[in-house]
């Protein structure tokens, strides 16, 4: 089903909001069948919303607007898109009753301007708002379906669950089945990782194979067409098994799990705890860790040893290895994970320590140089040494990938 | 000057990648005077991509491509522009030298492929590119510059910051002045906040003022013209007093700074230490404000007591509260902040304890509940208790923003 997602609003374009819902539609709508084939930001300018709104018609069977349904005078989509498929504005009479009850229910007098959002084009259909007052509206009009829906991303998201989603998943039901999966990858540069799959990609075959590199990982789509969705299935599975078997271990997830559910579903399977001990990291492990609901099983908690004075107090490190080999060195890194092991009473220990920079950086360790230790209680099972370009964030970033990597070769 | 951005890939509408340049391209440019009319996603696709450079050129001074400048097949973007603009593609001599050079050092025999990356269309000027191979392009065409980048943002990032800025800011001086500025806010609605301000809104005015909200605090932005830069500079100066006379406190901080930046700037004038003792947050404070480069000064680190046993052990609160009250209560929020000041010898110790969800709440603790004290050596300074709704992402981030607050209001 072509798609093209039309993003309405001034604040999207000067810098006072980012423009998440494209990327929420995207990620909610491709996977049931949507081929999002352009997105198009514009303001509330109504010639501009015009010309995206007549150009997406002739390309596209869904097109989605969101934002511009407020009640003030800059929110222009339905009149707009009224406009653009010939349909009058009239008065739906549901909508109107439920605006008015909400402002009874808070005794405070209707402006006049709210009953505007009650106007809906003719023939339209209403979704219903559980957290705002601007409805949503669902027209088909000449064989293409619109869809606005309101700018804010909390009242947009339940919506896009509640009604896009089984929407385009039924229309695409009926179409010919085309299905992705996408197999994440940690440990293997973009080039290293294609080399070893160059001859399975083939542009317009099926299945067809894509690569995306990430600051700390190489994600890789496979896609696939058929008469029926399990047929497509069967086509992804065989390509698969074929790259896991050449990847191995460096395979880690798929579509949208992250390092740290996996990490956490080894631990959580074998009745294993773990902690942390951050210097440079500075408590994202530990936050990382615990994202995944029902990771108080398995993580205990950890110390963010962001001083060389915690190093010591709580973790017991020799004041005499800071002072000769400085916090950033394997032994630091090592007794960080055994430190915590001891001081938690887990099983597995992580320890990090680095330069996270801007400042810091020497001609022997600069900025970027990180040491991570994965250990157990007989001690350090993996000691790393890392030298990551990039700034502050991304350098952190990438410590806590490999750190939670390691974990999972450990494990695996 | 008038800026259409428009990002090439299919990677950015399968879901594979989120578009973070076009956020990116935004918050850098719109500060020095670019007015952004338009953002445009196609995908790796001559007619697309054609189309969309032929009507952005009839509407805007600058168009900013991302994207498809790569060795490979689907990369696709030198050709369509030099096509686009009717100009022959011509080998950069010094491009060549620099890629083989790069294949020489690294000992690799170069495909031949890769010398597409040294075509440049006739006329235009390259940009350098010191993290990947691809380089940037400018073009000045029928007085339209074409800017195209790379698509990784680790390689756009420094291009925008060094070459693009500069040169929207210099074009923007000539022309008119239009400047703004972003004021930051914690501790009121959006609604609350705009009745306090009703009357200094002016849709069309000069300035003007916007308002969007945040999950934790609603940005405020002026917009001032004037025929130079400190006459448009004095206008919002002016309009900042008053607004600044209103919302007292409320406003933390100008355009891009952070919470933590703001927090940290305190600590640091006043010699101050401080130190976190995490449950439910799980290391996201310590990472918040070790993320400010410099916040060894005054951040010492904390410990994660995401498990009983490390509030008890590490911690020293008593089992008896455990059991009575159960982790989440003002007392162990209280006991959390005054442990870490003991445990780390810092002065400011901050608490937080709380059900992030999606489980574990209860009729009298719904998810969503959460209790943060600060404290200094004298004891609690301010514990409060937010019901904050949200997913448990939203809710964790919500409270790390509430505890830095508090800091920021006790240091006022």
């Amino acid at each position: 089903m072509k798609t093209i997602i039309i993003n309405i609003g001034n604040e999207l374009l000067n810098g006072s909001r980012r423009n998440s819902n494209a990327d929420l539609l995207i990620e909610t709508l491709t996977p049931v069948g949507a081929e999002v084939i352009g997105v198009v930001v514009v303001g509330d300018d109504e010639r501009e919303m015009t010309a995206a709104i007549v150009t997406a018609a002739s390309r596209a069977g869904l097109i989605i607007l969101t934002g511009g349904l407020g009640p003030t005078a800059d929110d222009l989509t339905r009149q707009v898109l009224a406009k653009a498929v010939g349909a009058r504005l009239v008065m739906n009479h549901a909508v109107e009753r439920s605006i008015k009850q909400r402002f009874v229910e808070r005794g405070v007098e209707m402006p006049a301007i709210n009953l505007k959002q009650a106007m809906v084009p003719q023939g339209g259909v209403v979704i219903e708002n559980n957290r705002g007052t601007a409805p949503g509206v669902i027209l088909n009009h000449q064989g293409v379906f619109y869809v606005a829906l309101p700018g804010p991303p909390a009242e947009l998201q339940p919506m896009v669950e509640g009604v896009l989603k089984p929407l385009v998943e039924e229309k695409s039901e009926a179409e010919q089945s085309r299905r992705w999966r996408t197999l994440r990858t940690c440990g293997l540069s973009e080039s290293a990782l294609c080399e070893k799959i160059e001859d399975l990609f083939k542009t317009d075959g099926n299945p067809s194979l894509s690569v995306t590199a990430h600051p700390a990982g190489v994600d890789l789509r496979i896609t696939a067409s058929a008469d029926k969705k399990q047929a497509a299935d069967a086509i992804i599975d065989s390509l698969e098994k074929e790259i896991r078997k050449r990847l191995k271990d460096n395979v880690y997830g798929r579509n949208s799990e992250s390092l740290e559910q996996v990490v956490g579903r080894m631990l959580d399977s074998r009745n294993m705890t773990i902690g942390v001990a951050e210097s440079c990291t500075g408590g994202l492990l530990g936050f990382r860790l615990s994202a995944v609901a029902g990771s108080s099983r398995y993580f205990k908690g950890g110390i963010i040893a962001y001083s060389n004075s915690v190093k010591t107090g709580l973790l017991g490190i020799p004041e005499e290895i800071l002072a000769e080999q400085g916090a950033v060195c394997a032994e630091v890194a090592e007794k960080l994970a055994m430190g915590v092991i001891k001081a938690l009473d887990v099983k597995i220990g992580i320890g990090i320590t680095g330069i996270a920079g801007p400042d810091g950086g020497t001609s022997d360790k600069p900025v970027g140089t990180i040491f991570i230790c994965v250990a157990d209680r007989d001690g350090a099972n993996g000691t790393a040494k890392f030298t990551f370009n990039g700034d502050r964030e991304s350098i952190r970033w990438r410590s806590s990938q490999m750190a939670l990597d390691m974990v999972r070769r450990m494990l695996v």
